[in-house]
């Protein structure tokens, strides 16, 4: 159902001549319909951000988004002043379409960076994109396809608010890394809130969902999480209610994401466990999910605890106190090193789900935080050797 | 020639049966003798460190190192107590059979992290290393084979300074990250030097070169550099030299597990040039050396610098200021990221050596470093996916 969900959206996904693959849909819009027309964004906080980024970013400020336009095949990044003129152009043509003004239009991109658009094609996949554009089930499941890059599957993700409904989209496999992702995600909504509203669930969901997710550790000059809301159920919704789907939805999306992470076999589930401070847990759950050693053995279907705690014996001790000699590691409710000493065998682990639970005892507080990652495979190798080359 | 280079050492490497690889020789015996016996070490940060780490960076504090044990075949790391008492007792042997005290016996170990060693083959083996002690070249080659895990080559190195000499053996592959990798080091030389000199000397190259590296973002927990001087040559070196020549023997030592990191096909150089300070420039070049997408794309044979100012920007600005839109990129001598934009088509330039050589210009002062890594390859995920396993 993706962003056509909740109502006052239509959505369409076409293919435009972008993407190199033959016959990929490979450009999307959504529009609001409103009655209100309220957005919000958070970006990638990497310095070489993208020109649709710098487009969007500037645009959302005014906490009104009439509509996206979103394509894979390319991501304008590193294009200098002609790539911000491309965003810019792709932004007044829809706004001409849908009869607004261009600073109400955002722009995503996703593909390589360091090559302009094809403009022309951009622009003439938007017109057949608007001609195209419905509110059924199917078009959103066509946005949904069109944003894709090295995903192997569609993500989308839906929820039945109190009288309105959330609904979203996201693209994502690799160049997945904490601080947001190379992802696209657009999430709609006919409950009746403010930009300001907007902003705040989604800053909040983020921070819980992609920001806890590392596929390589390689953070992206595209990435972007718009959240708009139409009104349309004339439905203002409890406060708390909505904060609570708004971050279920970017859990689930951010789920699905480690779910194909490129070339993945095991999704590995990191929970830190009686830290000091939910800071010290989230930094240890990130040490160890980038390491390259973990994510090449629990390939191999080895729990090996020595790679857990190298990893974790890297976070400077201001950042996370914590006595070594205390520390335990559980693989799939397995304890297998207990005061950092061996305990169960690994042996004993059962390594044949693709979700891989690592739990980490440090025995210093109270707090906890949860990261996902994924294994590191041949295919993985295989896959950014090749990409593009 | 490795140790052995130097005047007033021995060294012995024997099959001792503590590794699983049948034939293969796993401990090395490395005796100084004299008439100083000045003795310093760097030791991995990792806060997991291995009993050996604990038991030599304790013993090294006395400024005095008699004889160095070293094992492959297993890290003795995530032991306990059990484990701190193993290293104990090969210090004990070693110093009952060189007729000294234990506190002047380094030990090191490397290999599989949460195993104890069958301790009874280690002694055995120290026997035997001990009775085959010897001063020849060979000597110091078998005490380098004896250190390799998943070594492909040995790695050794010599010097000769004015009237005195230097040589070393390094071991190291994998777990391979700035801050030490995993690797055991020892370097010899019969000048007649101070432990305060030895110290002062390794802590300069260690920062220079082997924090300088990095194969997989790995730290080790077993990471041991330790630089020991007989007096024999009766030759009070020249500060300046012996400095220079300490580094050197740990830049070219560095190199060559660079050039031996598991599985890789390219080893890469990134300097990063033009910085506001050294500190800065090292920061970018370890943000660019980390990115597993970069790693892969040169192992495809493609430049993408995408990969490489995507890295880049995701260093803070108060650690390195710069510019986005004054940042160029050069691999292998073809500007092709110039100012955030395309310059020379990527296709311009030529992979088919080994060394692939990054500079990247951030115009925003006189400072510059550099780091090296390599190439991500399926061979790599091959190894760490299989090990131990």
């Amino acid at each position: 159902m993706s962003v056509t969900f909740a109502q006052g959206f239509r959505a369409a996904g076409v293919e435009a001549g972008i993407s190199a693959k033959e016959g990929k849909k490979d450009l999307a819009l959504v529009v609001n319909d409103g009655p209100i027309k309220a957005g919000a964004g958070v970006f990638t906080v990497n310095r070489f951000c993208a020109a649709p980024v710098q487009w969007t970013r500037n645009a959302i400020k005014q906490g009104r988004v009439d509509a996206v336009i979103l394509n894979s095949g390319g991501a304008n990044s590193c294009t200098g002043t002609k790539g911000y003129a491309q965003s810019q152009a792709e932004a007044e043509l829809v706004a001409n379409l849908v009869h607004t003004e261009p600073q109400y239009v955002a722009v995503c991109s996703t593909g390589m960076i360091g090559e302009l658009l094809p403009l022309a094609n951009v622009l003439d996949g938007a017109r057949e994109a608007y001609a195209q554009l419905d509110s059924t089930e199917q078009a959103g499941v066509d946005a949904s396809h069109a944003i894709m890059t090295t995903d192997t599957v569609p993500k989308t993700c839906t929820r039945q608010g109190t009288g309105y409904r959330i609904g979203g989209m996201v693209k994502g496999a690799g160049m997945i890394a904490p601080q947001l992702a190379t992802m696209l995600c657009v999430i709609t909504t006919d409950a009746q809130v403010s930009a300001g509203q907007c902003q705040a669930a989604l800053a909040y969901a983020v921070d819980q969902s992609f920001n806890r997710i590392d596929v390589d550790g390689c953070m992206s000059t595209n990435d972007t999480v718009l959240l708009l809301a139409s009104g349309a159920s004339e439905c203002e919704p409890d406060p708390d209610e909505f904060n609570q789907l708004v971050a279920e939805i970017c859990a689930d999306l951010a789920a699905q994401i480690v779910g194909d992470g490129e070339g993945s076999s095991h999704t590995i589930r990191i929970t830190v466990n009686r830290a000091s401070s939910e800071e010290a847990a989230l930094a240890c759950g990130r040490a160890v999910a980038a390491s390259n050693l973990l994510k090449c053995a629990i390939s191999g279907n080895d729990p090996n605890w020595g790679r857990i705690v190298s990893s974790l014996g890297t976070v400077p001790e201001d950042v996370a106190p914590y006595d070594p000699q205390k520390v335990s590691v559980a693989v799939n409710g397995v304890c297998i090193c207990d005061g950092a000493k061996p305990a169960h065998d690994r042996s004993e682990v059962n390594m044949e789900n693709r979700e891989v639970q690592i739990d980490i005892t440090l025995n210093s507080g109270e707090a906890l935080a949860t990261v996902w990652t994924d294994d590191l495979t041949h295919e993985y190798v295989h896959i950014n050797a090749d990409y593009e080359s």
